[in-house]
């Protein structure tokens, strides 16, 4: 079979391959028939070099075409789901129904409609006009922009179709994307789709380019290009703190998501009135889409007491009864197994592990729930904080309050915390105590809920502090404030009226909303 | 005369010192009285360590508190205005006045005016809330942050007392100063005053802290200490670059406000029209601060012919005769020769030099024009942007628009840019073709206006692409827009009401602006 096409300047291309590779059906093991190239060099300079010619006419067309384009996009993603989810079945092992076909596609055509809004609307530009000194500024796209997609959600997060994507286009920015190589195929569909929608839409043809992979050296050269404006990633911690590297050089934000252990502290209250709706609750958050969610509660800190104990068996026993899950590839197999090994050498105790043997033809790893110490934790809590990626979970059992505050005080940055406290008021001397200490460490506080849901909502923030994040002021999810990461702050100033960009001229014909003499108003100035 | 101390944690004591320095009086090259000590990293650890206490407790605080002391804190500068313009005269040699006592000095407490409204008014935390998911966000202080202020703006930009501080503190951040070595005793000064406000406004006593020098490696350790939210620095490339990659290894924020040439494009209509206006225009703001500002116009771009040669002859004339002012300091001087003699060597021709000599007793170089041709511009245009740091300026010279755009093509990222064009109309064409070529290379652009105002606007961008700044979605100076450098985004998701901060409640008794449900509304949720 021919290797497939690399998306370059509106042309599907024989790419300049370095190397080939296939992706493998993690519920069998087995290769997929399709075989994808490596990328050398040429092609990212290619991408690039169509990326920056598209950027520049794309900064003198209009939202209106931007969200044109994400619209007929996201109809063309419903017509063609059915063939999309059957491939991202394939490729994930993940079930077509619910997961695929009726949580993430719609998701991700939500978020992509949700984008078309925030383009059309103009309003994330956050015009400020000062009438006093006739000085107007905005935000607007930055340049192209590269998407290196997770392996964990091949739809909503897709390098060509989730919630980089859908930012970076709205603000304006070309993307040249980078699949995931665990699945290249639901990719490529996504960018068939696109492309037809980006010529319907009459955007520059190379508004979204595809590469399917490229060697590590290529990758940092990408993300530190002169032309590049941006990069947005979302994966594992090493290969992004190396694409870090050579962005920060280069002077070229990159917005990373890397890892997160999303503490939960279950407060006693909460244990002593609803204890069997609680392991009910984080049975579903831990073991949903076997554990491989960027906000899987992976830590969970309660008190030692009696009910404590009740709850941590009665959760140990369902682990062990639960499906074992598919994890997506062999690489988070190993990196899931290595992480319980390294906990268990510390001292973890086994408390569950459900059934997952090599005669297992799919990729997969018992479902693992650990024990350790406050103290222990405190003594060591890097270690500690390991990210099991997957369907494996740690109990830090606390003696007292006390312990809970140093665990809390000693957490790295988390894109979650939870606080789960009980409806009258029992817990929450506790929690006012205890909150102040989680709140710094996370970039969203949950109470009495389980953090795996991340609602596309303009109030969300899917962030928080390194490393969870590159920056903890800016969030992946939630619209308009996810455009904002790929967005330069342009100022005019004297400039003559019939010169300015639409947005800062008097005349405000859409009633979009700007600051205006330090005054929110949809009016005119 | 003993050595001056630090201020850590609220007293000052003495340093643990690694060396001492002292300032110069630039305009006798003598070594000013006052002994000032190169810190020791345990000083630097102790001021960590007491602005993290302080931040945990500014962060249970009020805007109101903060606002407080920025306005105590502008009044005592106000009292204390004589003895900081003639300390800042004697580090600077800045004329007392218009320059420090009406310029500066109102600008500076201006600015910590203004940023007093935007902590008590607290519409900059963007509070955003979906009221049906009931999930609710805000930006709020992001930790501790260090501020190393420039030589060129002892008041305004100075680390205790300018913009990056006033953001910071604002934000609700406590602040670690750096001094600028060139001017310990104004720096000091300052934080004399800040701590008595502080005192009075019952803020923690760590919210504002100084030290005067360290090494460069401790320096490196202080912006990525894991103590540290953030670091505000303006000043040398090459320092500042150093401090970036310390910053960015640790995943800790830095904005840096770098160099910039200030390209200006004069079209030919604006010649024609107003050529005796413009020369008066240029002189005013390339010579102002013996040319020491960000924003001085360090490149000028035209099309060759009779009145643009005429143009240039008339600027060079002036220049020549134009009193040659004082420079900051032996390094100010040594850099502007080098960077001088590099275009010359390159083939700029000097079209003026004024006098100077070292006979004189001060730090001077002479007014000094030059001219290339953009071809030579093109042809090696890494070379042609070296920035000269104060009283030079370098003419390109084009044989076309042709040229013009190659020019504005290869501009690495600067602050500002300029164009002026005739008030008729006969430039407009010519305008509407080149601007879009300059507008990606600015952060600000301006009209027929020279780029050294830099008004304290709401819509002001003093930022832009890199290396002119960091990141080129911030700006340095505008309120309460340079805040949201020093900023994270929390998010509350299903949070009990009573348990939010208070901007985030459904009251909103202050009538601040905030987002609901995709309004901005002064009202309730």
């Amino acid at each position: 079979m021919a290797i497939r096409p690399v998306l370059i300047d509106g042309a599907w291309r024989a790419s300049n391959a370095a190397g080939t590779f296939r992706a493998e059906n993690p519920a069998t093991r087995e290769p997929l028939a399709d075989e994808y190239p490596v990328s050398a060099w040429t092609d990212c300079d290619a991408a690039l070099t169509a990326a920056a010619a598209a950027h520049r006419e794309l900064r003198l067309g209009s939202g209106e075409a931007i969200a044109t384009f994400l619209e007929r996009y996201a109809e063309r993603i419903e017509r063609r789901a059915a063939e999309i989810v059957d491939l991202a079945h394939l490729e994930t092992a993940y079930p077509k129904s619910p997961r695929l076909a009726d949580v993430e596609l719609p998701r991700t055509t939500n978020q992509l409609r949700q984008a078309a809004a925030a383009a059309r609307d103009g309003a994330w530009q956050r015009a400020t006009i000062d009438r006093k000194l006739n000085i107007r500024s905005r935000h607007t796209s930055i340049g192209p922009v590269c998407v290196f997609g997770p392996n964990n959600f091949p739809l909503a997060f897709g390098s060509a179709s989730g919630g980089d994507f859908a930012a970076a286009i709205a603000a304006g920015n070309p993307v040249i994307a980078k699949a995931n190589t665990s699945h290249p195929g639901t990719t490529r569909l996504f960018a068939e789709e696109a492309l037809q929608a980006v010529e319907g839409a009459g955007l520059p043809r190379a508004t979204v380019q595809l590469l399917y992979r490229t060697s590590h050296e290529d990758g940092e050269r990408l993300v530190s290009d002169p032309r590049v404006g941006a990069t947005g990633y979302t994966g594992s911690r090493s290969a992004g703190l190396k694409l870090k590297v050579a962005a920060d050089k280069a002077g070229k934000p990159i917005y990373l998501e890397l890892s997160s252990v999303n503490p939960v502290v279950v407060l006693p209250g909460a244990i002593a009135e609803r204890r069997e709706k609680l392991v009910g609750e984080f049975l579903a958050s831990v073991l949903m889409g076997t554990g491989q969610f960027c906000t899987n509660p992976g830590l969970v800190v309660v008190i030692d007491h009696d009910a404590s104990r009740t709850f941590i068996a009665e959760v140990a026993a369902r682990f062990t009864d639960a499906p074992t899950g598919t994890l997506l590839s062999v690489g988070v197999g190993k990196s899931l197994a290595a992480g319980v090994a390294k906990l268990k050498a510390a001292g973890a105790e086994v408390l569950a592990a459900s059934t997952c043997s090599d005669a297992d033809k799919r990729y997969c790893f018992p479902n693992t729930l650990l024990r350790t110490t406050a103290a222990r934790f405190v003594a060591d809590s890097e270690l500690w904080q390991t990210e099991l990626f997957g369907n494996a979970s740690l109990f830090v059992v606390a003696k007292n309050e006390d312990e809970v505050g140093q665990v809390l005080d000693r957490l790295e940055g988390n894109l979650t915390g939870c606080i789960y406290s009980d409806t009258q008021g029992s817990d929450d001397a506790l929690y006012d105590r205890l909150a102040p200490r989680l709140r710094p460490h996370v970039g969203r506080l949950l109470n009495d809920k389980m953090p795996t849901g991340v609602a596309v909502s303009p109030a969300m923030n899917h962030g928080g502090p390194y490393p969870a994040t590159g920056h903890s002021g800016f969030t992946a999810v939630g619209l308009p404030a996810a455009m904002w990461r790929f967005a330069a702050l342009e100022c005019y100033d004297n400039v003559r009226e019939h010169r300015l960009p639409a947005v800062l001229r008097d005349k405000n014909p859409t009633g979009m909303w700007r600051m205006i003499d330090g005054a929110w108003t949809q009016g005119d100035a």
